[in-house]
């Protein structure tokens, strides 16, 4: 079935109408671009189109074809800044000729979601304008007044050395961490990297420990350079998961190819418990309630830098496949994907980018939870941010009013009824709250969690992956032993 | 001659016509409100009234009377939360009976700040809502989806004792630091005050000694009290700068008495030298060069809280007023007032504030110049702020739209021609660059600055201010010396 026949379709089916864009490719082009390959987890492919039960009637009678692309990207249009293959040749020979800038791991997973358009309207790392939009206002202004959001400063920072090997020229190579050529950043911009400003300004703390900043902050060059970006050939990690790294572009296709008439988006760093799971469902029973005919879930994990004791990538995609595997998620109306991006864990602020960048993907609904992006003060006992404060910026957020907010209630382990479920105050004293801390100190230290926590196979990778750490740092050990 | 006549104008007079309204009263009411008491100098005031050398011209014919109000104020209408003088002894019972909360001498500044309008639309301290809006965008949105900036979190904290004292009611007396009954603060919303992620969002730092934190932040209670404030009579500091004091609606209402067609407002926080004049003169060469018939200064030196070493708020008084005697600044196009506001040296953020609040009282065009409400880092030997993000921010800043900004090129002490001048980079050795730092200290150590840096009377006041505080340093080690 495809999303390029013609429909008659009434108002109420919610699906937005446009005119065939030379942008918006039919599902014909779709289907010869898109790899027909695991979407949502890789061993449990159901391809089968979904088998829409649309009410059709003649009342409303249109000769476009349908496309259910339900939200507009940010600008109007997703940026793609991979240079097409026929001038790889030209371009690459163009940047080598170019002064080299090296990239590090966490630039190329901004370059990686720079060019498939996650921040469009953003076309390249930011400059200075657009830098303090950001730091200041959270958001950039388009030329046309309007607004998107921006909530998290993109930026590439550089060293003196590099920054006067560089000079005056205008363009300049950029060269991964491997020294392979990666891309050019076009009409450059030089200015200072003020660390204390702009960690004060994103984190509203200065404290010591945050990870993000330690890992690529304090260390970095007292410089950022902005401009636009050419990325010589699409960014792959050749790790057994780029087929989980669609693109907004991809996801876009197959929303349209499943038909779907609303997307949610859930957002994690964790692996999925049972908590999680009653919130998505629920979602999706709340929507198809709204009256939402094929409500899609995009469960999304944050796939670039985390902080040392999350659990890793590729340990978290096992497990979320094992919950769809045991079927605590359908996977017929789930996508599991990567979303690129490092972890900033900075709380409000960082929410945004999170809901932002989905807009990008094409999810039409966001949701927010306690929380979210929070961690630890590193310093204090205490939260970092008002867990409140996440979904409360998110709905008052510039650039975001056309993305549909889901705040949710909190779930907790029932120790009556042996269950996640929502948290009950009336009967507070019954519920368990179990953190993701808590989790990994459970998986860690080989403890169950309470029975109904998480599907026991899901389970059962973290205990595996938490058996193998601990396997090598005993190893380890008996290596300094022995030496 | 009053601004209520009705006139035959062309267009090009940059003259706004509005439709009377009961908010937008005639001269004739005017009139009977404001008192012709000194404007811009107790001794100097000139109350001719301008005589315009307007084009008048059968060709556009408007029957309205000519309003010269130039800018709406944000919100549309000026807020005033003084109680009316019909309700005053009933709402003083009514404070009476409520729980009670304790202001500081800031907290004073920012009542009258918020009663007289200069924060419109604001009618209190903010709620949480309205904070979060100003720590992440730096303005607020309108029901009506547009929106204000609001670049400075205007909160009121109290402790644990006052939260406690204030229970579960929804109406609060406000009593000021002397004990008198100063107003009360309707529907209140208490949330939490985290005061290191307030400081890291406003000033981009947490380093120790920064001013405003110092004095009204790190002592501060651990909550925040939001909510809508009334006033129970106009506040008023007795101490014979009050008639400077214009609040935004005398302000607007004298403007339009002098039918300026253009307000531009200069916000300083010390002495005026010649530098600042050369730049307020030429602004007004310019705008008459746009075409502006009686373009009208507005002087508006801060008047709130201000750190240790700035020259105190009556002695700038005094030595603008010379400044005017002196003819440096024309009195007949110049208003000097004070603008109310404590100061947060919080630099691109403070700035905007410096501006919205000028909209609010009139002003149509804002001069913005080198590191505005900027300050040296008080830990580190550097600017806090680079000193060109100031006026970057303001000209990028949401809800600042309607404002003209008019940033100007830096004026220094030319050694050639001596006497202050735009700096020419051509032959930038000629210059001398002195700040308001090496200004106060000359006058502290009873030095002379170059000839032609202040009106010699003026200087005098600055030399007597250091004179008499150097005297009274001396008889209180004096006093230590004998006891």
């Amino acid at each position: 079935m495809s999303l390029s026949m013609k429909l008659h379709v009434t108002n109420h089916l919610n699906l937005k109408l446009y005119p065939q864009t030379s942008e918006r490719s039919s599902y014909a082009d779709a289907k010869t671009k898109i790899r027909t390959k695991a979407i949502y987890h890789r061993n449990q492919l159901i391809s089968q189109a979904y088998k829409p039960t649309m009410h059709v009637s003649s009342s409303f009678s249109s000769s476009c074809p349908v496309k259910s692309s339900l939200i507009e990207p940010d600008g109007g249009a997703l940026v793609d800044l991979v240079v097409p293959e026929s001038e790889r040749v030209k371009k690459t020979l163009e940047a080598e000729a170019l002064p080299k800038l090296r990239l590090t791991k966490v630039d190329i997973e901004w370059v990686l979601v720079i060019s498939e358009g996650w921040a469009s309207p953003l076309r390249g790392f930011m400059r200075e304008n657009e830098y303090l939009q950001s730091l200041h206002f959270s958001c950039l202004r388009m030329e046309d007044g309007s607004v998107v959001n921006m909530s998290l400063p993109i930026v590439l920072a550089i060293d003196d050395e590099t920054k006067e090997r560089i000079g005056s020229s205008p363009n300049v190579g950029m060269v991964g961490p491997n020294g392979d050529l990666v891309g050019i950043l076009q009409s450059i911009e030089i200015y200072k990297h003020n660390k204390e400003e702009r960690i004060a300004r994103t984190w509203g703390t200065t404290a010591p420990g945050l990870p993000y900043v330690e890992e690529v902050i304090t260390h970095a060059g007292n410089w950022l350079v902005g401009g636009d970006l050419e990325v010589l050939s699409p960014i792959k990690y050749n790790d057994g998961l780029d087929h989980y790294r669609l693109s907004p572009q991809q996801l876009r296709k197959e929303f349209d190819r499943r038909q779907a008439d609303a997307v949610f988006a859930f957002q994690l760093r964790n692996p999925v418990h049972n908590g999680h799971a009653l919130l998505m469902n629920d979602t999706r029973r709340r929507l198809l309630e709204m009256g939402y005919k094929n409500p899609i879930l995009l469960l999304h994990p944050l796939g670039g830098f985390t902080k040392s004791d999350d659990v890793p990538l590729d340990v978290r995609m096992e497990q979320h496949g094992k919950v769809l595997e045991d079927g605590v998620l359908d996977p017929e109306t789930t996508i599991v994907a990567i979303f690129p991006s490092p972890m900033h864990y900075a709380g409000p602020t960082e929410v945004q980018w999170h809901a932002k960048a989905r807009i990008n993907a094409g999810a039409n609904f966001y949701i927010v939870g306690r929380d979210p992006a929070g961690m630890g003060h590193p310093t204090e006992k205490r939260d970092l941010y008002d867990p409140d404060h996440g979904k409360k910026v998110l709905s008052m957020a510039l650039g975001l009013e056309k993305l549909n907010i889901l705040p949710f209630r909190v779930a907790a382990y029932d120790t009556v009824d042996k269950k996640m479920a929502f948290f009950d105050p009336s009967r507070a004293k019954d519920f368990l709250f179990i953190s993701g801390t808590k989790m990994r100190t459970y998986a860690r230290n080989g403890e169950n969690p309470p029975d109904g926590f998480m599907c026991p196979r899901g389970w059962k990778v973290l205990v595996k992956y938490y058996e193998s750490l601990q396997a090598e740092e005993a190893s380890l050990q008996q290596a300094v032993l022995t030496t």
